[in-house]
C-alpha cells in the first residue's frame, strides 16, 4: 500500500544540498511505498497513492538516529545527581551501583526497562537507536544483555571494556583477557559493534593499549570498531579510532590539533553528548572547531542512568546550538545523518528515494524549531502502521476506497 | 463525585516541611472531591471514594504555575533566533514584527493559537498561566488580548508599557499618556494584573518614573502590580516594585546588594525565567544569591516569540538546576508554590486539603528526575475529568457500581 504524505511546510532531505546540506524543500511531499521512501518532491507535482496523510503545514525530517546510548540497566542514580548540582559530597557507588542492580535483575525487568526507554525515544522522534552492553561486566550478564538489545535494535554494541569492574580491579590484564577471550565469544554472536571507554584519565577505564587489544579482538571477532575516548582529558582515543578505521570516536571534548586533523582526514565521525556536559556540569565539546576542520560530526544523548538520563534528541539539538556553535541545520543534520554515518547506515538518516521511510514530524514549520522552542515535545514519528494495517497517527486519513 | 489517587511513589504538598519545603510524603494517596483535595495521606490509610486512579508508583506534584508568559500573539521569530544564535547580522525588526503580525491577526488566529499554546502547556504539567498583553499596543489591540486572554485564564495582566512602539517614539510622555489613560480604561475591566517593562538600559523600554506613573495609574484603575525588571542592567525596577508592594519582580538578572536586601525584606517574588538566558545565550540570574539572603523565588518560562519560545517548565527546572545553582526540591518548589505566591494564588501550587485538584503526575518516581532527566516528557496534568464524567487518562479506572 502506498502513501502519500503532503502538506509538508518544509522537508528536511538531507540530500547534501543547501543550508547545511540539510536539502530542504518547502511545500513538498513524499510518497512511501512498502516503507520505503518511493518519491520526494512538490506537493503539487505529487503523483497518486493508496492513501493520503496531509500533515496541515509541519515540518517534516528523518527521523533521528541515536548513535550512542546505554539503554539495559536496571535502578536510577538520581541521588548521585542531585548531590553532584549541589555541590554534596556523595558516595554512593557510582556506577558500581548501576552494575549490582543490572545484575540482579531479571530478563523480564531489563526487557520491560529497554521497552519503556525504547518507547520514550520513539515517542521523542527517535527512529534508530544505537544499545550498548557494559552493566554486566561478566561474560553471562553481558551476553544478557546484548540478547535483549538486538531484540529492539540491530545496532547493539559490546562494551565489555566500559569499565574493569570493582571485583577485577586487582587484576587489569586478567579483565582485558577476559573480554577479549570468553566475554567476546558470548557476546560477538548478538553484537555488530565493539567499544570500549579509552581514558587514561580515569583509573578504571582503559589506556590506549588495552583500548587497541580490546578492539583488535573485536574486529578479528568480526565486529565493527567504535570508541569513547577523549572525555576527561586529551589520550590517544581518537588517535586510535582514526588508525583503526572506527565508524565513530564518541565525546571529544578535549582535542589537540592533531587530533582535529586526524578526524579531518578520516572516515571516523566525531559523536557529541551535550547532554553530559550539562547533566554533570562539564565543559562541552567545541563542535565548531571540528566543523571548521571540515570533521564529520554526529549528535547523540548517550542516555545513562550515570551522566546523562535523558532520551531527548530535541534537547540534544538545542545544547548543540547554544553551547557547541552550531546553527539549528548542522545540529539537525548530526542528529540524523549524521548518526547513520556513525552507525555506517546509508538507509537511514536521510528522505531521498530508497531511503526507510522512518519520518519525523514536527509540531512547527521549520527544523529551526527544535532549537528555537526548546524542551517542548516538538517531534514524534509519523505512524504509518503495518502494511496497510491500522494506525493511530491523527493526520492519517483512511484509505481511499 | 470522589477520587482516591493512589499507588503515588512520592507525593509533594508543599505543606511547608521537610526538604525544601515540599512536605514529601511516600508511598502516599489524596482524595479529591469537587475539583478540590479532600484529604492527604499514607496510601495505607486511604478512605474509600467513588472512584480509584491508581498510578502505579509514579512521583505526584502540584501542576505547574507559569507565572510569566507573553501568549497573546502571531507570526514566530525563528529566523531571528538562528541568526543570533550563529552571530549573523539581524534587522528583521524584532518585537515591531511581532505587533504588526498580532495586530493583523483576526480574533480567531489569536483564539486558535492561544488555544494551542494553552494545551502545549497544559500537555507538559502547567495547569495554570498567567497571560499578558504587550503585542497589540493601541487602545483596541491590547482590550483585545486581554479579552482574548481572559477566555482561558483568570490571571490577565495589562503590559501597554511594554515597549513604546514604533509609532510613539517621537513622543514617550504622549505613549505614557496612552498607556496610563484610554487604553488603561479599556484593559482594566479584563484585566487581573498592570505590569511594565522597567529597564533604562534598553531605549524603548521605561524608566523607573515612567514605569511608577504607569504602576500607580494601575494600582488606581484596581489592578494589581507587578515589574519586568533588572534583565538587561541594574535599574530602578527591584525597588519600585518592592515599594509598590508588587507581587513579583521578573528576570532579576542585574541586582545591587539593596536590591537583594529589599527583595528579603518584602512580599515580593523574584520570579527567574532562564529559558530566556538559555534563548538568548546570556548570564543566568543568581537564585542561589536569592535563596541564601532569604528571598521568594519563582520560576517561569516567559513564553515569547522573541527571547524564549519554550512552553516547558520541565526545561525550566532542569536549567534552574544546572546553571542557576537550585537543587531539584528547590526548583520544583518555584514552579509551583513560588509561581502561586507569584499570583498571589493560595488555592494552587500545593496539594494540601482544600487546595485546588491540579494535578501533576510525572513518568518517573521523584520530583528529582525533571532535572535528572532534562527534556524528556515526564510531565502531564492528571486528567479526572469533568464532575461524575468521562475521563481520558490511562490510570483511571472506572467507577466502582
Amino acid at each position: 500500500m502506498s502513501t502519500l504524505v503532503t502538506g509538508i511546510a518544509e522537508l528536511v532531505t538531507n540530500d547534501g544540498e543547501g543550508e547545511g546540506g540539510l536539502g530542504l524543500r518547502r511545500e513538498a511531499a513524499l510518497v512511501v511505498d512498502a516503507g520505503v521512501v518511493a518519491w520526494v518532491g512538490a506537493a503539487r507535482e505529487a503523483p497518486a497513492a493508496d492513501r493520503v496523510v496531509d500533515l496541515g503545514g509541519r515540518a517534516v525530517l528523518p527521523a533521528f538516529v541515536d548513535s550512542h546510548a546505554h539503554l539495559v540497566f536496571d535502578g536510577d542514580r538520581a541521588a548521585e545527581f542531585t548531590a553532584r548540582m549541589t555541590g554534596q559530597r556523595y558516595d554512593g557507588g557510582g556506577i558500581a551501583t548501576t552494575m549490582a542492580a543490572t545484575r540482579a535483575a531479571s530478563d523480564d525487568t531489563l526487557r520491560n526497562l529497554l521497552a519503556q526507554r525504547m518507547r520514550e525515544m520513539r515517542s521523542q522522534g527517535t527512529g534508530t537507536v544505537e544499545v550498548k552492553s557494559g552493566y554486566g561486566l561478566t561474560v553471562e550478564d553481558e551476553a544478557r544483555a546484548l540478547r535483549l538489545a538486538r531484540e529492539v535494535t540491530p545496532e547493539t554494541t559490546f562494551l565489555g571494556a566500559h569499565v574493569v569492574p570493582p571485583e577485577a580491579r586487582g587484576d587489569r590484564t586478567a579483565y582485558v583477557e577476559l573480554v577479549t577471550g570468553p566475554m567476546l565469544a558470548a557476546c560477538a554472536p548478538h553484537a555488530r559493534w565493539i567499544d570500549v571507554f579509552c581514558e587514561p584519565a580515569s583509573p578504571y577505564a582503559f589506556t590506549g593499549d588495552e583500548a587497541r587489544v580490546v578492539l583488535e579482538a573485536g574486529i578479528a571477532a568480526g565486529l565493527r570498531p567504535r570508541v569513547h575516548g577523549n572525555q576527561l582529558g586529551h589520550g590517544p582515543g581518537v588517535q586510535l579510532a582514526v588508525e583503526l578505521g572506527a565508524a565513530s570516536v564518541d565525546h571529544c571534548t578535549f582535542l589537540s590539533a592533531a587530533d582535529v586533523d586526524a578526524l579531518a582526514g578520516s572516515g571516523t565521525v566525531a559523536t557529541l553528548l551535550p547532554g553530559v556536559e550539562f547533566s554533570t556540569r562539564s565543559p562541552y565539546p567545541d563542535a565548531r572547531r571540528l566543523l571548521d576542520a571540515g570533521v564529520t560530526v554526529a549528535l547523540a544523548t548517550d542516555c545513562n542512568p550515570g551522566t546523562c538520563y535523558s532520551t531527548s534528541m530535541p534537547l540534544v539539538i538545542a545544547l548543540a546550538v547554544r553551547e557547541m556553535g552550531m546553527s539549528p541545520a548542522e545540529a539537525v543534520w548530526s542528529a540524523t545523518a549524521g548518526g547513520a554515518q556513525a552507525l555506517q547506515r546509508s538507509d537511514i538518516g536521510h528522505l531521498t528515494p530508497g531511503a526507510r521511510a522512518d519520518v519525523c514530524v514536527l509540531e512547527a514549520p521549520s527544523h529551526a524549531h527544535l532549537a528555537y522552542r526548546p524542551g517542548v515535545p516538538l517531534a514524534r514519528l509519523l505512524d504509518l502502521g503495518a502494511e496497510g494495517g491500522p494506525t493511530s497517527d491523527p493526520t492519517v486519513a483512511a484509505p481511499r476506497s
